[in-house]
């Protein structure tokens, strides 16, 4: 067990009950407050201990850290320079000061005041600058889903999808953070009983639930990176909702893929829980056959028990939870999608992020999508305020939230919480 | 017509005869050389202008420019603080002070000498960094050719085809300049007699023959950029081979696109040419038949009249040319394509890039791709060497190089030249 995540820590810092965040979590994030331009910060109970002030105050300098890595508006420069040994060695060097055995930090009065700020009076902003998006396909149960939906349950996976993590570019320049509102788009799409395509507002709008990674700078463009070495390459994992326009998508995928169907926005939490904060919650996965290919054989449990819901928020403020899947149910691991990627020598740079695909479950209350979910629109969803929904309407607010719980620790993810408005004139 | 593109204009600085870079064409590059650091320059005969010197003497400071625009190893904080005008403005300044006509510069002997660098003591690095890369299927008789080998001619272009630019993301990491050696990439491929895949080096390395161009900063997401506006976004063109791995895509692609057969490599040439220094070239497109939904309607004439070839030159060190294209052969505008990309509110930044898909003319000899070109492995192609060709093979040079040429005039790109080097084992 990493000494960070021992079970037995308390944190000086109140961490009140069913917090997302306490003293084994410590995820990382950018925010700024009314008076504090954008710097690093990472949760703890309903505080956020600001990097950039006890930077400034001298409590990170023997771990090597300098004060110019947390005075930016977004992690890249930290996980570029700092690696992977580095960001676990920071995430431990926090635990100790946060820790109530400890009392280098607790001891002091006007430093903790100075570098805990309370989230609710801070502004979270988008925490990586992301440099290339790739969102995989990896849920069987969703694979299949669509399959069946789209194509006949016999043939619902095609030939390729056991042996490869099938995935594709996806775009970056729209990625938002966690509150950002969603306008609905626009596109061409054709009525089934049409020869003629027309423009207009997306009738079919859905969100993805999905979980993301991003990656520490890697190796040189037409170097591999082996199974082996695919964790040394992930720094950590945020919810991520993949808002998709299922009429566009129709029309436009075929033959080249998703394109104006996604790039509208995907919207992401806040905070990147560390890779070494989940160890608790590792799995084995499915077993996989036919057999994959030897670059794509994995060593140890790489999948995690981290359950997620999806709710929807009406516009009278009611939520329901329409979906309660968990990370475990991927067919493929973040250890063999990173490794596919890099298999044909294509380079990852730091602040790249990875994407699982839909994670739904075998059980219907398990599906990650409101495709799913209603069956293409054949099966309404109840919502509690007495409306039903097939797809996302304008008002609605889509809220995803992901937490795993072992021996009384609880590490969560926030939540990504974004309002759909209507389309632009 | 703008100044700079006066037919008349001529330069102190020597331009040999068959120059793609005369007074008229003035495009943006980063170079670095062995005692300069990677700065801003441009291109002129066989020289460059180096735009970080000329700064530092103040002959730009006029025009607003801040020296540390300039030295900097990529071109997007110029693009982005210049925008349309600016770098209009600029690219006229510098017109100005190369004219032989003007004595500003041409008078002063110690500043011309440490302004302007031979292009051969230059090493010319990668001139943008890539945000997001979109590339389009925009010409028909490549979409043709490829319908027909893979479905059948009668049904060769998908329904949506001739309704929107058919495009998908791409990979931005493994962008790079000329004249770095590309790996053949390994991938999984399955032969058609077989149930089972493997995993090695590609059999069916391509290029595609296509032309890039990257973006001014866009606006904010959710809004769109109409067809009217969508020039005013456009900084610059260059030439792109999309290398693509045939065997590998043919396995991957279904039913989500292109992925690793194509994100292994792609390679630009060096020098960005500004629209305005296009404006030459323009020629009316084909009639779009059916005619196009509303938002992808065009005035003016938005194709350009630029002569493309692809040369592969064996390890003999024989060069032969293998097509010989021209971007007029395109369905779909740069207009039509970025308005269509911000039809859905999808944002770009200063520095995207967007390629056109490779560029085939409807003569066999001016298909923009080995696939087309030996009709998928049909009908060899006769080397110089009198070795054949049916795709590319260990140690082959491709070479792309295009240019226009109007009343004496070549505005040109200069070339992006890749070796293929074995795959990495």
């Amino acid at each position: 067990m990493i000494p960070a995540n021992n079970p037995a820590l308390v944190s000086w810092v109140d961490v009140p009950s069913g917090s997302d965040f306490p003293i084994q979590n410590l995820p990382f994030g950018i925010f700024s407050t009314e008076n504090l331009s954008p710097r690093v910060g990472v949760a703890i109970g309903d505080m956020i201990l600001d990097c950039e002030a006890l930077a400034d105050r001298g409590y990170l300098q023997d771990a090597g850290f300098p004060l110019e890595l947390f005075a930016v508006d977004q992690l890249n420069p930290l996980i570029k320079q700092a690696g992977k040994l580095g960001m676990r060695l920071l995430r431990e060097r926090l635990s100790d000061l946060l820790n109530d055995d400890g009392v280098e930090l607790k001891s002091q009065e006007a430093d903790r005041a100075a570098c805990l700020i309370p989230q609710k009076e801070a502004t979270l902003h988008l925490p990586i600058e992301v440099g290339d998006y790739t969102d995989f396909y990896s849920s069987e149960q969703h694979a299949y889903n669509v399959g069946c939906m789209f194509r006949d349950p016999d043939n619902a996976l095609m030939p390729n999808w056991k042996h490869l993590p099938v995935g594709y570019h996806g775009r970056a320049s729209s990625i938002v953070v966690s509150g950002v509102p969603i306008h609905r788009p626009c596109g061409q799409t054709r009525a089934d009983d049409s020869d003629q395509p027309t423009y207009g507002p997306c009738r079919l709008l859905d969100f993805e639930l999905e979980i993301g990674f991003v990656t520490f700078e890697g190796k040189a463009l037409g170097q591999r990176i082996s199974s082996a070495e695919a964790e040394d390459y992930i720094v950590g994992l945020f919810l991520f909702n993949d808002w998709s326009a299922r009429d566009i998508q129709k029309w436009e995928y075929v033959p080249l893929g998703p394109f104006l169907a996604k790039s509208f926005a995907s919207s992401i939490s806040p905070w990147i829980v560390l890779l070494d904060a989940l160890e608790p919650f590792r799995v084995a996965g499915p077993v996989q056959d036919p057999e994959v290919l030897p670059y794509l054989q994995q060593d140890g449990e790489n999948f995690y028990d981290i359950g997620l819901s999806v709710g929807i928020e009406t516009g009278q403020g009611d939520e329901t939870i329409v979906s309660r899947s968990n990370f475990k149910h991927m067919y493929w691991s973040m250890v063999q999608q990173l490794t596919h990627h890099s298999s044909n020598g294509c380079n990852i740079r730091a602040g790249d992020v990875l994407a699982s695909g839909t994670i739904s479950g075998q059980d219907e209350s398990a599906y990650g999508s409101m495709l799913e979910l209603s069956w293409r629109g054949s099966k309404p969803v109840a919502m509690t305020d007495g409306t039903e929904r097939r797809f996302i309407q304008d008002g609605d607010t889509v809220i995803m939230r992901g937490h795993g719980e072992r021996q009384g620790v609880r590490i969560g993810f926030g939540e990504v919480r974004s309002k759909v408005l209507p389309a632009i004139d």
